[in-house]
């Protein structure tokens, strides 16, 4: 047992210098003056050094070997399973490796945002193909630790346990009943008139609905905050939860949804159970996008949602011809094919995941090489997708992640949107009357639904044992469809 | 040669944690939710129990030992000193007294704003005694070690290599010219009206005005901020110096010419030189002081200044029958007998400072007990200041430095201010027409004058020292009051 605390002791310590972390990175989007850059990349990369340490202590090691699982609780036991599981992720790559792979992603996701400008794939090549080389050695030393697939090895550091088997046939599932549903929900659109909301809204009062709809959901405003950043994000730690959106004057729904997205990660992160680190924190990003998908789609863009908050978006701007519920839902839920993956509808979104799923596979198995990816990439897109990239800037250019090294993680997005519909479901089951809780604006039972069920349990399981566990399901693709199917085919 | 840079590099890695810590303290003051108070505090304290790992770690001492002077260069040979000052400074005191001091500090701090509230000096007596017996004891310890007295012993954690003895004969000497001064000067001004400038300034004006006057005098927003906190500060680091305010709506001065001192204390931060700790850190707290006083009693009290903000003033408030420049000027310097220091004008306020300091001196010499400290307080307030406090709250309770175990911090304020005084005085020596500069709103040279001789010399020469250089003189009491007597008696 005393082997066991000494870790719990040390994995204590390595959260607090993530909780600094996590303040300096927040101040570097926020607060931070640009000019004093350069000495927040020391921080960060003291606090990043300092983490390594820890975990590469040999005593780590020993500890790890001496501990007696029969003397440990079932909470303690999952714990260990975590810290076990983290000293194996840290320990597994040779330092070398590592090294060569900050340099490079760092080199390449600051020549991504010029070569991005200029729409100059050739200028970036030599700093992916790098990145890439370096993943694929990454994935391989992990593949054999782990004993899974070169792919899974890279899942694994955004959603521990996923399996690309049990995503495939999900993916399969939805690329086969996307497109030809996408077509028959424009077709259905088309006849509906969209009356546009174009106006002035002030920032202020766009920032106090926000911030009234978050108080609404339950973010304590004791342990968090609201402010302003060029990519809106949630950061802080579980006792100062931060998030961050940004607004635009002629129009009010970008900014009040991201918002109540962001809520969903932070409700998270406020609600988690404290003190037991590494098992209490937040389970990968399926879950975590889960719980923003749930706030942002499942609650509020239901008409039950716009019906309750209409008034008060009415108090806060004024009347406004467009402000019916018919009109904010039907605004609100308009599916458009187009290319850029952050802001494409909820329908279409998947299919944008899909594509670089499949192309990342491919390149990680060495199928797909570097310099064709703008080619495969802009074929997938007009063959699922029906549109086709005008460029490269707003093809395989623009996300962030490839550069970043982030292989592994895009699956993450739809498996959190399918994740958060079958939650809903469920709840919807267990309290037949929700939607009426949601059309008085108490949302309560819902938000204590999500503690009791997913916050409170934390790590402690695997993302597909927590579904299952709460839902009784595994994963359910058709669920999802059928959600989308009674959301978008019975508009009128 | 190889020994010192190793030690060069341990202390820039202290450093670097420093820079978290003020980002930390920063955020702590101005953006942090309150509930969060517990994870911050365990934030600082990590960061300062590795600062303390650092330096405590025996090969320090080791590589001390193996430094060949010879070999360095003359600011090498300064940081060397300083390096060995800091190393002496923290291993000088043993770790029991160490921790038992923070647990006295932050208990005594905790309980004085209650009882300050309450005002119930019984309450306080008896965390206050057991910090004021700590403090003793590590007066004894570092007196020893740096063979000075034991009140030297702490001034030197404020402001190093100062001395009580050549802080003796200032203090006679004001203490001696003061109390007839005032007399005069309240006699002086009471013949002079002012005209109220009750009226409502709104904070967006009141910010832009404190942010157009930093940025002419120089400070770099590339580099820093302004934002709000309870009590205005000046934090960050060198490459981030972010100062604070509060606005009242009522008045305006007094947040502008708390942001003008700020930006005195954030201009030396911004201007000290790069790379090299630590002696390239600010020097104490006097020379600290020095700097903020300059820009907002040398510089911005002035007749020129406020003639040239004038026009300012009122484009962004709009005109007042107050807004003449005589009556500014007679506002920003009426002379008054108060009971708080924080608030006291410039004439008064050394008399608060000097009534501590003898306070202190006594306290720690043992010639005065904690629970005659109000009797004697009070006494001394009605002999120098000819005003009684009311209420302990009012008296000896209204500072937090005695209470959070800073004794020895009190005189630099008075210091800094004579030395403000006497380097204003070289640079007009040197630069006959910068009072017109100051008219114009051009700060450039006067600026110029603080960087290159005092921001740029860092901490390489003593705070007596660096003043002898640049003016060709000791500190200057005479000057300073021939200073205050142009000041205050030709008011009309």
């Amino acid at each position: 047992m005393r082997y066991y605390q000494q870790l719990e002791a040390i994995f204590k310590r390595i959260a607090t210098f993530e909780e600094i972390g996590a303040i300096l990175s927040w101040d570097k989007e926020v607060m931070m003056p640009l000019g004093s850059i350069h000495k927040r990349a020391e921080h960060l990369s003291l606090i990043a050094e300092e983490i390594h340490n820890q975990i590469n202590d040999p005593k780590v090691q020993e500890l790890i070997k001496e501990v007696d699982l029969t003397n440990l609780s079932e909470i303690q036991k999952a714990n260990f399973r975590e810290i076990k599981r983290l000293v194996q992720m840290e320990t597994s790559l040779p330092k070398d490796l590592k090294l060569a792979f900050v340099k490079a992603i760092t080199n390449c996701e600051m020549n991504w945002r010029e070569a991005r400008q200029n729409n100059d794939y050739k200028a970036i090549l030599p700093y992916l193909s790098e990145v890439i080389k370096l993943v694929k050695e990454i994935a391989v030393t992990r593949s054999e630790i782990f004993g899974i697939s070169l792919y899974d090895a890279l899942i694994h550091e955004f959603d521990p346990y996923r399996k690309s088997e049990a995503i495939d046939p999900i993916f399969k599932r939805l690329k086969e009943f996307l497109p030809g549903f996408i077509t028959q929900v424009i077709e259905t659109q088309s006849k509906i008139k969209l009356i546009s909301l174009d106006e002035n809204y002030p920032v202020a009062a766009q920032k106090e609905l926000g911030m009234f709809c978050m108080d609404k959901l339950g973010f304590d405003f004791n342990l968090g905050r609201l402010d302003i950043s060029t990519h809106p994000f949630c950061g802080g730690l579980k006792d100062d939860a931060r998030i961050t959106t940004r607004y635009q004057t002629n129009e009010f729904a970008t900014s009040l949804m991201g918002v109540l997205h962001e809520t969903g990660h932070a409700m998270y992160g406020q609600n988690l159970p404290k003190t037991l680190q590494p098992v209490y924190d937040a389970l990968g990003m399926s879950i975590h996008e889960s719980q923003s998908l749930f706030v942002e789609m499942q609650i509020s863009r239901t008409k039950e949602f716009l019906s309750w908050i209409l008034p008060f978006i009415k108090e806060k701007f004024g009347d406004h011809p467009g402000f019916t519920l018919d009109n904010l839902f039907n605004t609100s839920s308009r599916v458009n094919r187009s290319l850029i993956r952050v802001d494409a509808d909820e329908v279409t979104y998947p299919l944008h995941v899909i594509i670089r799923y499949e192309l990342e596979k491919e390149i990680i198995s060495g199928n797909l090489q570097v310099e064709d990816i703008p080619l495969a990439w802009n074929e997938n897109y007009e063959k699922l997708l029906g549109i086709k990239p005008d460029s490269n800037a707003n093809g395989c250019m623009q996300d962030c992640h490839w550069f970043g090294g982030a292989f592994g993680y895009f699956p993450c997005y739809s498996l959190g949107a399918i994740t958060a519909a079958q939650l809903f479901a469920d709840a919807k089951k267990r309290m037949p009357d929700l939607l009426n809780d949601i059309k008085q604006g108490d949302f309560r039972r819902i938000m204590d639904y999500l503690k009791i069920n997913i916050h409170q349990a934390a790590s402690i399981y695997s993302a597909d044992e927590l579904i299952k566990r709460v839902t009784g399901s595994n994963l359910d693709v058709e669920l999802y469809i059928n959600y989308l199917k009674d959301k978008y085919l019975e508009q009128k």
